[in-house]
């Protein structure tokens, strides 16, 4: 077996442990003489691993006592929709931050389900900084404003979360597990797995008691967090396999620090990769201003483009794969997400110095 | 390795030899170093995976050049939302058959997603038949009426789709791929996969191509067909290792006749238990009506209830698992999907024959 390095910006790499077990129980779940994938989920075998799930999420996020964990299908673009569906009657609207791709297309689509504003818009400078607090515009009448906390395709995170005197809803899914949560200015987070945490199939929402018991009545059922939180997120058949393979991630990730762990490791992994940059002597650049660069996805380019299909031909050869930025950003993309290991990274920046070095 | 017979209404047993595929493939996928489940739902080799499915499905369920095949998340449940948010347009109406639990659920939430009618009502005969055409009432202005065509949980089955004069959605999750679908009267089916497919999280949809290009416009990204169409499925990350096992569900499924082939199956199968059944001299009872019995979910019931108990606990000794009825219904069910081996049924059978001997 030849494992490669998988910088891809999503769905994510799995750490091999976690790939192990899966394989060994896949044709016998712990001598239930069947799969998971083929169990009932109402079974006390599955209601056991979608608990333990659903309790470790809470456990390793940090999540207080007084937010429900809710376990979805359709990804953060199906919470594009609920979470305005949800929180948002009428007389009242969201405010949006629109702090690159992902924050531009939650905002759309929360203009198709309610009343919603631009309460900040980073499109003029490129998306390549996160907005100032005192930035934001909060209307009237706002029930909250809305943030990508790690704009994915633009490399670019939010440091922390800003007092704006309405709550917020942050859609977490591409720094998801890898920082805290500054839960008291929060009404909702939501984010899907597929990037820091598991298999494609699933997405989480984090919400506040309060906001669920204030959530618009009426809705059809899937669309309804109320009824997802009374059914335990088992309104009816959920992402078996995902929320499997999310629980043994969970245990993995409590096992090396939890949050903490994973927090050193996201910044002291970028920070390889962005010393490698800022040293390069200009051979490389990344367009994401220095206090808003992502820890999660480090996005650069080479001064001479030219050189573009050598660099990922070389990285592709050495095993370093996925590095190719989006198609609307250019460049490249280092995906360094919790299951990457510090080998992965080591093996990048190597690569990028001895690259620069041969080229430069 | 000690596989038991798994009888649960949903998910499904899966064939060992794709579960061995699965598992073989686990933490390589073809050469490329990685995991399906680790991989870029934009990289060639899932874009593979992703059009295998799709045309699989497409030929095995002999869908017309007319029709779009669609993959998505949130089960039948979030197609009881967006089957009404797409198709019924301000000014018309869906008319909905409630022939049990599954039809009684889709009825209430179309009502909250649309303007919705009651074309037939079971309730009063306990849903123990199906409605004849001439029963079904379609008013002015129906956009479609809307069917169960197997209530997995009543253990009834419609015999063929009717002539209403308008067109149909039927929802097929619980005999899927067991039975051609009569498309000239369709507009659209869906059904989640998890009962005779594959895993849980993945839903299909077919769809009309001009009911596609007549769905409601504006609706939030997620929520609307047209974008999923456009997109190929793959509008945001899609649930991969379902559409992945489907896809390889499905090749087993061609290789063992098809839909010919599967049907033969369904009818040659639930025959076998209806057989045992009307033989026992009243030791077993089934509450549906013999014409509208289901070929998939063969529900029955002891004359003598007190035995339960033993019959279940002798079921579970010889490896018959998940036989028991929906809490709703009481009894006994023995879902027969596509995966379930030939052996399954006859073991059950034979056991269904000796308790009867033993204890009638």
């Amino acid at each position: 077996m030849n494992r490669v390095r998988n910088f891809c910006a999503g769905p994510c790499t799995l750490p091999v442990e976690v790939l192990t077990e899966v394989q060994n129980e896949l044709l016998d779940y712990e001598g239930s003489g069947m799969s998971l994938i083929e169990m009932s989920h109402r079974s006390p075998e599955y209601d056991a691993v979608h608990g333990a799930a659903l309790d470790r999420l809470r456990v390793t996020l940090e999540v207080p006592d007084d937010f429900e964990v809710l376990f979805l299908q359709g990804g953060a673009l199906l919470q594009f929709a609920m979470v305005p569906m949800n929180l948002v009657a009428p007389g009242s609207s969201a405010g949006h931050v629109r702090s690159g791709a992902w924050g531009k297309a939650a905002y759309a689509d929360a203009e198709r389900a309610c009343s919603a504003y631009l309460a900040w818009d980073g499109t003029d400078g490129r998306f390549s900084r996160m907005p100032e607090p005192d930035e934001i515009e909060v209307r009237p009448g706002t029930r909250y404003v809305h943030l990508t906390s790690n704009e994915t395709i633009e490399g670019i995170q939010l440091r922390s979360l800003p007092d704006l005197g309405v709550p917020l809803v942050v859609d977490i899914s591409s720094d998801f597990l890898t920082r805290s949560v500054d839960w008291q200015r929060i009404d909702l987070v939501y984010g899907g797995v597929q990037k820091n945490l598991g298999p494609a199939g699933l997405a989480v929402v984090v919400i506040r008691r309060t906001a669920l018991e204030e959530c618009v009545a009426g809705l059809p059922s899937y669309l309804g967090y109320a009824g997802h939180s009374a059914a335990r997120s088992l309104l009816n058949t959920p992402p078996m396999f995902s929320i499997y393979v999310v629980g043994k991630m969970l245990r993995w990730i409590q096992d090396r620090g939890g949050l903490a762990g994973m927090a050193e490791r996201a910044i002291r992994r970028s920070g390889l990769v962005y010393d490698v940059i800022d040293s390069s002597d200009g051979f490389y650049t990344g367009p994401a201003q220095a206090p808003a660069r992502s820890r999660t996805n480090v996005v650069f380019r080479l001064s001479s483009p030219e050189l573009d299909g050598r660099f990922l031909a070389g990285a592709h050869e050495a095993g370093l794969m996925n590095l190719k930025g989006h198609r609307s950003v250019g460049g490249f993309r280092a995906s360094i997400y919790n299951a990457m290991p510090d080998e992965g990274v080591e093996e990048l920046t190597e690569y990028m110095r001895d690259f620069a070095r041969s080229a430069g």
